[in-house]
């Protein structure tokens, strides 16, 4: 365990009995294991953790019950504008699964074995989340903004696409997380947005504009090199 | 067990069983206990089973091994058309989600423990259905009727989108599994498709993207006039 304040050590342990308990289970692995996979003593781990329990509740605390304050808090901060909201909430959840991504998955897995209140909590904040969602989707259409679609589904469905990150992503690989969250804000936003009008007005036209122009640019790129050489 | 054919009994079974490792874990559900819950003797899950080990497996074939059948077929008929091809993959990877949820959640939940084998056809049929997503997004890619995108984050997102349903559907909903899939393969397609104006078509590709560079080059030029210059 590398020397940190006590908060530290405990993300410390959180992290490593993420990575067992993917591994092997819950029932699988001990609080002996993640001592060892950290190279400290089991008193240290206890000093922290009374048991297995204890960690999977802090686990919760850790991602959903915080999944739940920062959708909350975008949702309270709302810009008027229902893009750069749903894209806010987007790009913040992906986030947050991207730099938890093992122990979303273990709670996933571990719901059932959860302590009462855990449990509760979690299930509390999925549905905060989910509700933050909605109502986000729901005033972009009533706006006009958005397509007019399922706000549940689609929020269900935004939701899988923030958090699917869980399941194959790996910190080493060759994008970073913060192009990863950028790509798929950008892809939930586009799911329900209403095709633009070509109008352009207000101070967001010249950006809007920008934007077009680098997509026209990023697909003329990809034409010139498609196109075979004369000669 | 209602009685029904061998292939239905089995299918009985592993559905049984995939409740039951839901419920209670891998580890925590027995051959005995499944028997119960169909209302049979254990007898009667052995003839098709010969542990918990053979159902895991057989799980893996029903779930993944289907959806890399079906993701490859339609690879393989695509039609020239990314758009439809795109709403293909996705409408049918979410009917199967939404006809195997549990099954599905049972394979992610159970993966370390999978027995050799089946560990790697799930990993190959994975790579597979990926695979086969992303040549899908890369053509529309080309074809100029999809925005440029990250095909392989894309995606992974849009395998996202179809997998969530795993997570939240429940069969009693108000909505049916038709009506869930074409909200989502609308969902996906939106999220990659080009306006229907800034589509490019045909072999003109270089000079249409130019068009619209010029086009929006008229629209930045009009922004800059129209905005107020500060001071």
């Amino acid at each position: 365990m590398t020397k940190v304040n006590a908060e530290g050590q405990k993300e410390q342990i959180l992290n490593a009995a993420a990575k067992l308990f993917i591994e092997k289970g819950f029932g699988g692995a001990s609080m002996q294991e993640i001592a060892e996979a950290l190279g400290v003593t089991r008193t240290a781990v206890y000093y922290y953790f009374k048991n297995k329990d204890e960690i999977l509740t802090a686990l919760v605390e850790e991602v959903t019950l915080r999944a739940r304050r920062l959708s909350s808090r975008v949702a309270s901060e709302a810009t008027d504008d229902p893009k750069e909201r749903l894209r806010a909430l987007v790009h913040q959840h992906t986030m947050l699964i991207l730099s938890h991504h093992n122990e979303f998955r273990v709670i996933d897995r571990t719901e059932q074995q959860l302590p009462d209140r855990a449990y509760r909590a979690n299930e509390d904040a999925k549905r905060a989340v989910l509700n933050n969602f909605t109502c986000a989707i729901e005033d972009g259409v009533k706006a006009g903004v958005f397509r007019v679609v399922d706000a549940k589904i689609t929020a269900f469905t935004l939701i899988g696409m923030c958090s699917w990150p869980a399941f194959w992503y790996k910190p080493e690989g060759a994008k970073s997380a913060e192009q990863i969250a950028e790509t798929i804000a950008e892809l939930a936003v586009q799911s329900v947005v209403r095709p633009a009008k070509r109008q352009l007005k207000g101070e967001s036209g010249v950006s809007e504009a920008l934007a077009l122009l680098r997509e026209d640019l990023d697909h003329l790129s990809l034409m010139i090199e498609k196109t075979p050489r004369p000669g």
